[in-house]
């Protein structure tokens, strides 16, 4: 099927064909208008520190919901989905090291095992489309460019590490309109963390990011940056828990409820 | 100390004289302009599932800062500070009933608690009066008017319960206005949960609260409902807690934070 098709079919729709394992491939663009998650599972023992950390660091991990220990379903944003085989593709860690990729984590499964899922930004992305705003990395089709920064996420418990950032290169007169755009949706990363400098937040080459791909940046264009949900995986490998899964990257899991839900305004 | 002078003095200030025992009042009009937040202390084994149960429910559980586990210093919000002192009168829950009510919690602190500050609603009735809009309950010097409605919390692990709101009165042309004011702070409850018809959520006698004073609603005037944060407690106590510490009613902790800083925009 399509991209095309599959923006126009319903969340519910996407994951049963996902289920049975018909679309294994990355999930932008498909049922727009609905939120995608990212996904982290850890077991309960650091479900706690974990959930402390999202509550301590809102924007690079804001939290769109969190399963009853040992439960799959992610009762408030799909009530009824099943989040061990609801994803096209997942990453197994064990002890920090990428131990397996799979298309579904039902063997992998335990009692005592907590999925997060956590606000991704293709729902901000699609209010800056919508308001006419250009999205680099998508004119251009790669991954969006992701750099670690020199800013230090609150601790909590075991949990610590630096501050993730994507970033977007806005027209000068755009910059203020893409600030508000996205203070709309403090669910999905909020308003950028920085603008302009990238030295000033510890970045030493804007051609070179951390993760994903470097992207034009036109004269007369400004970088801007947001937190980034690569923050909270980066930060829950540095403590190598025993067992941690992930989606597979671009892979998410897509929610029943509308990014606009999420808009706080 | 008169409430006025109390009111231009800095938090640190505030907190020095309420831990030397010279402020043993409630704390509204102090320190003008800065946050001042509501305090629940549990025990560790629940500190997940109360952490989590505000995490679904951010209108009536808005978190403001959580300290490490046997840790008084709420770091984010008040570095330095010490929870055990810096509040005017607590309250001491044994099982679910009141067992003491004390000026510090010295004698009653443990390595295994943590401490829980969520957001009041002071901060956005100052955003409120601020723009003009009339706020019933300090006109008439009384407390607040709160009700249980019908409205079920999200529930998690131990913890569920009905919401409770808050209700102040506005004039029908000013309602717009409450909405978009309190929505700028979504850390202190934000925009009302209901505007309106009281038996919509379960309040059968708008003259009798469950908790504060009542009112006088004025013709013309259309009743506004905030989640308040009566509630966690409230939830917290049903679960009867072997030990739960909070603030006494009206006591509250006065933040470093600055009201202005909450807002989302």
């Amino acid at each position: 099927m399509r991209v095309k098709q599959l923006a126009t079919l319903e969340p519910r729709e996407i994951r049963a064909m996902i289920r049975k394992g018909e679309l294994v491939r990355p999930t932008a663009g498909m049922a727009k208008g609905y939120v995608q998650g990212n996904l982290a599972i850890v077991p309960k023992e650091l479900a706690y520190d974990f959930l402390l950390f999202a509550q301590r660091n809102p924007k690079p991990c804001p939290i769109l919901d969190v399963t009853d220990v040992g439960s799959a379903e992610p009762k408030l944003v799909a009530p009824g989905a099943d989040l061990r085989f609801d994803i096209p593709k997942y990453r197994v860690y064990k002890n920090g090291a990428l131990a397996d990729e799979v298309t579904d984590i039902a063997s992998y499964w335990r009692d005592d095992l907590v999925a997060f899922l956590l606000g991704c930004s293709f729902t901000f992305e699609t209010a800056l489309l919508s308001a006419g705003l250009p999205i680099r990395h998508i004119e251009q089709n790669c991954n969006v460019p992701m750099y670690i920064t020199n800013i230090e996420c609150v601790p909590a418990g075991a949990f610590h590490g630096k501050t993730v950032v994507s970033m977007r290169p806005m027209p000068a007169n755009q910059v203020v309109r893409a600030v508000q755009i996205t203070s709309r949706f403090p669910a999905v990363h909020g308003a950028p963390i920085h603008i302009g400098d990238p030295a000033a937040i510890g970045i030493k080459d804007i051609t070179k990011p951390d993760f994903g791909d470097p992207v034009l940046i036109n004269p007369g264009e400004t970088p801007v940056f947001w937190a980034c949900g690569v923050t909270p995986q980066a930060v829950a490998m540095t403590v190598k828990p025993e067992l941690m899964i992930t989606h597979a990257p671009g892979h998410m899991f897509i929610c029943d409820i509308r990014d606009e839900e999420l808009a706080a305004l």
